[in-house]
C-alpha cells in the first residue's frame, strides 16, 4: 500500500512494519479471538518485537527513545499498524498516547519531557487526553467549553466535567484542556495542563459503556475535576495557546487516524477475500461470484482514493502548509470509506462476520467512532463547504440574466 | 405507524401495544442503560404487564394461552414491540420462540402441544432453532446441509454440528433440522425434531462471541449433536417435509422480523430527534440544521416504504399466496433501510450515539445481523433477479435489430 | 404491476391499458426511434385505439367524454401508460392536460366546462399551466409569486413573467396563476384564470431549450403576460382560492406522475433485461452475470416500494384525507428510485443505452425533471422533516440526563 | 486544482490554460447558450487564442506543431480545458483527435506524420477512431471483434461494420481497428489502418442519434467498410500489434478523459454555487442552507479524490509502469464521481438546471457516456477484482478453522 509519492525511507520503514505484522502481530492476534483483550504481558512482548524489527515509536526524536522519522515518512507505517488492533500498540503509535507524545515533544519543557515524555515512549506510563465535555459543553463546537483553570498563587486550580477521555481508566497522566481567560475569545483563552491522575479532586466517574473493543482495557472515561491543583510548571506550552497547540496535534493526528483505519479496512477486505475463496454457496465459491467481486473492487478503489487524499494533505503539511481543507477532505472521505468497506467485508463473511472469532466484528465496532471523533463528518463538511463557497463568480449566471432572471 | 390497509382489530391491538411500550416497557428500559441485560424478574414483570394490557402472545390460539389473532392482524404489533429490545420479550413474540411456537401450533401433535407449546407460551420454558451449520455446511444454500437423523427402531439418532442456534444457551428444547433421506433432493428429504437440551449427546460447545446485545443472556450457541436419541414422537410434522414446514415458518417470520426492526429503527430516529432538539452546536440546535433534518426525512421515507412493502407481502400471504418475491423484497429492503436509519440516528447523537446510555448503540449492534439472518441480502437478490428475468420480451430489441445488431 | 390493494375495477382497467400498450402503442413506438417526435396523425390514431380498448380519459366524468373512474381506480392505469412516452398521450392522461381537465371538472363553471373541458377531453384543443416564474419569482416557495391580476370593471388585467409552461408552445388555453390580493397572505390571495393563448398581450417568448424529449412538440414555454385582459367569467373557481385549488390538483397529480414514471422505469428495466439476455461479453450473456442481476433486483425492489408508497397515499386521499406527508414521501422516493433505475438500465445497454434507437435514452432525459417538478426533492424533504420533528419526547433523554448531560 | 505532485512546468502550463478559459473560452461559451453548437469560425478563433496564450497542443512534439510537454506535465491542463465543452477544442486536446495524434506520433511512419499528423495538429483535417462494433461484435470484450483486413498484393482490403466512431461524420481520416490474422489470439492478430473517409467502400450509414451535445457537429457515426482498399503504407505501426498500440493510446487517454470530465464537474459545481448564492427560497439563499452546502462539500471531496487517483496513476506511468489497476481505479472512480457531481449541480439550479441556457444541462448529457466509454464501469471493476483476489492468505481463517469450520 506504499505509493510513488512516499520517500525511500518511508517505504523501507513501512516494509519493516509489514514484516512485523505478518511475522509477529497477526499470528498473536489470531490466538486472541473472541473479542478478548490483550494482556499487559502480550503488549510488552509485541513492543519488544517492534523494537527488534526497527519500527518502535518511529515518529519520536531519538533523544526521547524514538527513531526520529518526520511525520510524512512515518505516515505509511500507520497504515501497516492499523491492520490489527494490536499493531499500533506494538509500535507505540496508538491514540491517544501518540498524539500526547507529539504535543509533549513540540511544547513540553525539558522538565516535562524528562518526567513524562521518555516514560511514555517506553510505555512505562500511559496518558489520556481530556478535552470533550458532556452535552451543552464543548464537543464539536469549541466555543462551548466549560472547564476552567484559574491561577492561584503558583498553582492552577482546575474545575470541570469531561468525558470520552480515551485511556482515562488506566492513564497515569491526563492532558486537560481548560479555559484560562474568560475575557477573550476561546481560541485565545484556553490552555493545556498535565494532571497526574492521582491528584486530589480527579474523580474517574466511570468507564463509559460503548460500542467497540477495548484492546488494552483503558476505556473511555468520564472524569470530574473538582478543585484539582497542579503546580504552574504543569502548564503545557504557552498560556492561552491551547487551541493552537491542539490544532498542531490534531491535523497530523487526523491523518494518522486515517491511515490506521484504512489499514484496518484493508485487512478486513483481505480476510473477507480469504473467506470468500473458501466458502461455497450455490455451486461455486463466493469469490467466483461477480456481485461480491465487484463490491470488493469498489471498496479497494475507495480505499486507494482515501490513501491518495491523505498523502496529498500530508505533502502539503510537510511543505509547511496548514492543509486545513485537504485534511478535512481526507478525514471525512476516509472515515466513510473505511466504515463502508468493513461493513461489506463483514457481510461477505456471513455468520463469521458478526461472530468474534475473526477480527472483522471488532473492526466493525471500532470503526464506527471514526465518523464522530477528530471532528464529526458534519463538522468537516461544514469547513469544506465554507471554503467552497468563498470564490463565487457571478459571471457564471450571465446566460440566464440575459433572460431577465 | 398503523396503515389504512390494517384492519380495525389490528389497529386496536397495535394501539394497546403502543400504550404498553410507553407506560411500562420504555420506562423500564431507560433504567437498564449501559448495555446491561434484563433480569428474569424484570422479564416476568413485563410479561405480566403485557397480559394486563391485552397484548400477550397475540398470534397464538386462545386454546394454548394466546389471543387468537391471525398473522396479518398481529403484524403491526410487532413493530410497536420492536421499539425496545424488551418489547418482544414482554409480549412473548421474540425470535426464535415466536417462530417455534408458530411451527408447533401448525404441525405439532396434541402431545407436543401439551408438552411444549403451552409452557412456551407461558414462558415456563424456552426454545432454540438449530438449523445453520458451520462453513461448508448448510447456510444460505440448503443443499449443503450435513446434519443427519437416522431411524433406529422407534428412535431417531441425530448427528451433526450446528451453530448460531439463537437462545441455545438457555433453551429447554431445541428444534433441530436434519436430513432424514439422502436418496432424494434435500427439499424432499429433511425433517424437524424436538430435542430436549439435556438429552445425552447434546453438547453446547460455546456461546459464540458476537456483535450485538443479549438481552436475556440466552446467546447464540454452537452445538454438537453426537448420537442424540429421541423417541419417534419427537418428529415435528411430517417426515421429509422439513423444508416445507420451515418455509411456512420463515415467510411470515421474515415479515415479523421486518416489523420488529422497523420499530427499532423508528425508535432510534425518535431518540435522535429528541437529542437533536436539545443539543446545540454552532449557534442553533442540531434539529434546526437542514442537513440532518433532510437525512431524518429520508430515513422516515424509507421506513414508510419498508412498512408498505411488508404489508403488501402480508396481504398476499393472508390471501393464500406464497408471496415469495414480495417477502424477499420486503426483507432485503427493510434490512438495509433499518441498518441505515440506525446508523444515521447514532451519528446525530454524537458521542452519545456510541455510548450505551441510550439504547441506540445496542440497536446499532443488534440490527447488523438482520442483513445476514433469514436469508442474506445476496440470497434474496438472487431470488428476485431470477423472477425478474423470467419473462423477457425480445420484441423490445426490434429498434436495434433493424440496424443489424 | 397491479396490487392486492387495487379494486377489481381498477385492475380490469389497468389490464385493458396493458393490452393497448402491448398491441398498439409499443409497436408504434418501436417504429419511431431516434428520439423523433410523433406526428399529430399518429397521436390521433393512438387515441382512437385507446377509445376502442376502453381506456380513454378514464378519470373524467362520462358527461364530459370520459369514463367516470374515480382517482384511486384510475391510478394503476397511469403506470401502464407510462411504459412509453406515447402511452399517456394515447389515453389522454398526459400532463399538463390531465391536471388541467381535473381542475376544470372540479371548479369550472358550466360555461367553462362546455367551452373548454369537453374539447380538451376530445383533444380538439390543448392547454398549458402557467405557474412557475423565473429566478426570484415563485418557484418552490409560493410566497415569492410576482404575477398579478387586477380587477378593472368586469375584466381582469394580468401582468407577469412565467416560464416552464409545459405545452405552452402549442396550447390553445393557458391556466394562469396570479396574485389577486396583495394585502393578504399569498395562500389566501391568489387565483387561477383561463387565458386564451391568442389574447392580446400574451407573448410566447420562446421554447426553453432543455434536457428531454418533446413527444408532441408542445415544449416548455417562457411567456410574458403584458396587460392581458380576460372577462371576469374567466376566473376559474373562487377568487382568492387559487392555492387551495392548485393543491387539490397537485396532490393526486403528483401520484399520477409517480405512476407514469414508475411505468417508464419498469419498461426501461424490461428493455435492459431483453438486451442483457442477448448480448454476450466475456463468455456469457450479461443476463448471466451476477452483478448486473443483483442491480436489476435492487431496482425492481425499489420500484415495488415506490408503488406501495403511492398506493398508501392514494388510499388515504380516497378515504378523504389530505395525505400531505404520504404524498411527499411517495413523490420524493419515486422520483429518485425511477431516475436511478433508468440510469442503471441505460448502463447495462452499453452504447445502445445512450443511442436513441431504444427509448431508454429518451427516458433518461425525460426522468431528470421529475426530481424538480411537482416540488423539488428538497421541498418535500423539508415538509417531511417538519412533520417528523413535531412530536419530540424528551423522556428519551432520561438515561443521559441522569449523568448530568 | 493543481497539486503538490505536479511539477513547476505543469503548474505554469495549467495556469496559462486557466487564464485562456477565464479570458476567452468561458465568455464565448456564455454567448452560445441553448445547447447550440459552435461554428467552425468560432472554433478557429478559439484555437488562435490558445496559441497566443501558449497552450495549444501542449502534448505534441514541437517538430509537429505542438509544445513538447510530456504526458504527466500536460495532464493538469486537461482539467482546465474540461471546464467548458469548448476548452479542449480550443487547445486541440479533444478526443478522439488527441488520442489519434498521440498514436500517430508514437507509431506513425515519417510519411504518415507528414501527411496526417501535422495537418491534424493544425486542425486542417480531423480524424475518427473506428473500433467499437454493433451487438455481438467487439465492444467491452475485444475477443469478439469481427472487422477484418486481408492483404491482397500491396493493398489491404478492409471489411466490417463499426459504430460509435466519434467524429465519424466530419472526419477526413479514420483509424480502423481490424483483425489481420485469424489464426492467433486476437491480442496478437489485430492491426490499425489509416483509412481516408472518401475511400471507395466507406459508407457512413448515419449519425447515431444519442444523448449528449455535439459541439462540433462531427457526431458518432455508424460506418460500413465494404471491400475498402488502402495501400500497405496505411498500416499504422506494426502488423499484429494493434492491441498493444491501442493500449498505449488508451491508458493515458483514460487519464486525460478523467481530467477533462473532472474539470467539467468542477465547473458545474461552480455554476451551481453561483446560482445558489443568488437564488432565494424560504427566506434565505440556497447557498445559506445546510443540506445543499454539505452536498457540495461531498462532491468537492470526491472530485479531489478523483484528481488524486488520476495523478497517482499518471506518476506510475511516468515512472515507466503500466499502471493498469491504478488507471482502472482512477477511471471508474472519476466517471461516477463526475456524473454524480453534475447531477447534483443540476438539481441545485432547479429549472435552470434542465434548461440549456446554462451549460450544466449539456454537461449532464455529455458525462453520461463516460461510465461506458474507455471501458465500462463493469469492465474496470472486473480487472480490479481479479487483481484484488490474486494474493489470498488462508492463514486469515486460522481463528475459525480451529472451530472445525
Amino acid at each position: 500500500m506504499v505509493s510513488f509519492t512516499d520517500s525511500a525511507e518511508a517505504t523501507a520503514l513501512a516494509e519493516r512494519a509489514r514484516d512485523l505484522m505478518e511475522d509477529v502481530v497477526l499470528p498473536k492476534e489470531r490466538e486472541l479471538t473472541g473479542g478478548m483483550a490483550a494482556s499487559d504481558r502480550t503488549l510488552k512482548e509485541l513492543r519488544a518485537a517492534a523494537k527488534e524489527y526497527g519500527v518502535y515509536a518511529p515518529q519520536i526524536d531519538e533523544a526521547y527513545g524514538g527513531m526520529g522519522y518526520d511525520f510524512r515518512d512515518a505516515l505509511p507505517t500507520f497504515e501497516e499498524a492499523g491492520r490489527s488492533l494490536l499493531g499500533a500498540q506494538a509500535m507505540r503509535i496508538a491514540a491517544p498516547d501518540e498524539g500526547n507524545m507529539h504535543l509533549l515533544e513540540l511544547h513540553g519543557s525539558e522538565l516535562q519531557k524528562d518526567e513524562y515524555l521518555e516514560p511514555l515512549v517506553e510505555a512505562e506510563i500511559s496518558s489520556g487526553f481530556s478535552m470533550t465535555e458532556p452535552i451543552q459543553g464543548g464537543g464539536s463546537d469549541p466555543k462551548m467549553l466549560k472547564t476552567t483553570a484559574e491561577k492561584d498563587g503558583d498553582e492552577w486550580v482546575i474545575n470541570g466535567h469531561k468525558w470520552w477521555t480515551t485511556n482515562g481508566i488506566g492513564a497515569d497522566i491526563l492532558l486537560v484542556f481548560a479555559r484560562t481567560d474568560r475575557e477573550v475569545h476561546p481560541y485565545e483563552g484556553c490552555s493545556v495542563f498535565i494532571v497526574p491522575s492521582d491528584a486530589d479532586g480527579v474523580e474517574i466517574v466511570r468507564n463509559i459503556p460503548h460500542i467497540g473493543p477495548d484492546i488494552d482495557r483503558h476505556g473511555h472515561a468520564e472524569i470530574e475535576y473538582n478543585d484539582v491543583r497542579v503546580p504552574e510548571e504543569h502548564l503545557l506550552g504557552t498560556e492561552g495557546a491551547g487551541f493552537k497547540h491542539v490544532q498542531e496535534r490534531l491535523g497530523p493526528a487526523r491523518l494518522t487516524h486515517c491511515m490506521r483505519y484504512s489499514g484496518m479496512a484493508s485487512r478486513a477486505l483481505d480476510i473477507a477475500k480469504a473467506y470468500m475463496s473458501e466458502r461455497e454457496a450455490f455451486g461455486t465459491t463466493i469469490a467466483d461470484k461477480q456481485a461480491p467481486r465487484h463490491a470488493i473492487a469498489q471498496h479497494e478503489t475507495e480505499l486507494a482514493a482515501a490513501r491518495a487524499l491523505v498523502r496529498e494533505a500530508a505533502d502539503e503539511i510537510s511543505a509547511g502548509g496548514e492543509a486545513r481543507i485537504p485534511v478535512s477532505m481526507a478525514k471525512v472521505f476516509t472515515a466513510n470509506a473505511t466504515q463502508d468497506a468493513i461493513d461489506t467485508a463483514l457481510q461477505f463473511c456471513g455468520g463469521n462476520g458478526i461472530a468474534k472469532d475473526l477480527p472483522i466484528a471488532d473492526f466493525y465496532e471500532s470503526v464506527r467512532q471514526f465518523r464522530l471523533v477528530d471532528g464529526a463528518d458534519e463538522v468537516h463538511l461544514r469547513s469544506i463547504a465554507r471554503d467552497a463557497f468563498e470564490d463565487i463568480d457571478s459571471a457564471e449566471l450571465d446566460p440566464i440574466t440575459r433572460y431577465g432572471q
